[in-house]
C-alpha cells in the first residue's frame, strides 16, 4: 500500500486531479509494490531491462481534490505463459475508503536495447504471486 | 486529427514517452476534435460545466521518442441514455501510419459546482455523432 | 518543512529528476507553508484570488534519484509595497541534509476574473513576517 | 524559435498555464535550437554524456492560456573557462510578439555515469557562439 498525497499541480483546470495523474499513481504504486515484495527494480532497469504496460483499463469513480490522502493498493495476480504480467490496482481515499479509481493492468517485461518483450526475469517470477510456472 | 510532436520531458528513465503522457494526449485529441466539431468546449467549463471520464481502456502497442510526430484521432461514437458518451481515439506515427497507442473512453458531462453528472447539453448532443435521442 | 519523495515519474531520460519537476516541488513547499501559518490557500483561491509567481531564481547544486526523501523548506521573508512577496527555499535531502537546490521567489497576489494583481489580503498579511506595513 | 501551442494538461487549478510548464517550454526550446545549430542532442545523451542547468533565473510576465500559440527563442550567448555555458530565452505570443516569460539559463555539461561536470564537447563549442576559446 502506497500513500499518495495530491499536490496543487496534480490537479486540472477542472480543480480536481486529472485522469492522467491517478495513471502517474498507478506506476508509482506498482513500483513501490515490487520494492516491498524485494524485487530491484531500479536496479533491473540499469541493466538495460524495464516494464511495459500494454493494456490499462482503469475506471474513474471520484474526484480527489489537493490535499487528499490517497492510498493506492496493487496486487500482482497471474502471469500467463511467462511473459503477460496481470494485475490489479485500487486507489481509495484514507479517510474513509472511498474508491476513487481502479484498474486492471497487462504488462510486459522488455529489454530497453532490442525494444522487444523478453520472458519475465526468474527473479521477478519467485517474487510474483500467481506465477502459472510453479 | 491532432497533431502532437514528443518533446523531451514527455520521456520517462526508459528513454520512451512515459504512459501517462498517452492519456494526456488523448485528453488534447478530445479537445481538439469537440473544436472542431464546433463545440466550444472552453466557453462551457467557463459556466461550470465539465468533461468526466468515467472508463479510459488503452492499449499502449509500439514506443514513441522523443522528435516522433504523432496523429491523435479521436472519434465521437455513440451517446447512451443521453448522459454517456464513448469515443474512440488511436495515436499513429505520422511518417508510417504506425499505431503506437488505441483507447476506448466513456465520458460523463458533469456539474462542476455540484460534482454530479448532468444530461449532455443540447448543444454537444447536436454536434456529436451517434446521438440515441435523435 | 514538506517532505517529498521523488517517483518514477519525477524522472527524465537521464535518469534524475528534472528541473521542472523542482519547480512544481517549490509549489507544494509554498502551499504546504502557508497553511502552517494557518493561512486558508484554497479557500482565498475558491474566491477568485490567486497567486502569481513572478519572478524565480533557482540554483540547482545536486542530482536526486527516485525513492530519495527531499525536505522543502519555505521561508517568507518579506512584502515590498503590500504588493510583492519574497521567499526563500531551499529543498534538501532528509539523509544527510545536503543541499539539492535552492530558491528566491517573488511573488504577487492577483485577481483571477481581472487578470491583474491586487494588494496582498490583509489576512495574509498578519500571517506573513517581513510585512512592511507593521 | 519553437513553436508550442498551449494544451489542457498544461494549466493548472488557476486556469493558465502553470509556472512549472514554462520551465519545461523553455527545456524543449534549448533542445529544439541544438538541433538547429546542427548538433546531435540525443546521440549525445547515448553516449552518456548530457546537459544540466545549474541555474535559471526566469520572469513570468504575462498570463498564457489553452489553445495559444508560443513562440520559444533560444540564443546560446557565452561559454566560459569552457564549461559554464550561458543562454537567454524568451516565450512570447505568437499573435502579437507580447512576452509571456524571459529566462537567463546557465548549464554544464555532465557525465551521467560519473555524475560530475566535464568540458564542453569540442563538437558543441563549434556550433555554439559566444565561445571563449576562439
Amino acid at each position: 500500500m502506497l500513500e499518495v498525497i495530491v499536490r496543487s499541480t496534480h490537479l486540472d483546470v477542472l480543480g480536481h486531479v486529472n485522469n492522467a495523474k491517478y495513471v502517474e499513481y498507478l506506476e508509482w504504486g506498482r513500483c513501490d509494490e515490487l520494492e516491498k515484495l524485494g524485487f530491484d527494480l531500479w536496479g533491473m532497469i540499469k541493466q538495460g531491462i524495464g516494464f511495459a504496460v500494454v493494456n490499462l483499463d482503469i475506471n474513474f469513480r471520484r474526484e480527489a481534490f489537493v490535499g487528499d490522502i490517497l492510498e493506492v493498493e496493487t496486487i500482482y495476480r497471474e502471469i500467463r505463459g511467462g511473459k503477460l504480467g496481470i494485475l490489479d490496482q485500487e486507489i481509495r481515499q484514507k479517510s474513509d475508503g472511498e474508491v476513487v479509481c481502479d484498474a486492471r493492468v497487462k504488462f510486459l517485461v522488455f529489454d530497453l536495447k532490442q525494444h522487444k518483450s523478453i520472458p519475465i526475469p526468474e527473479e521477478m517470477l519467485r517474487l510474483l504471486p500467481g506465477n502459472d510456472k510453479e
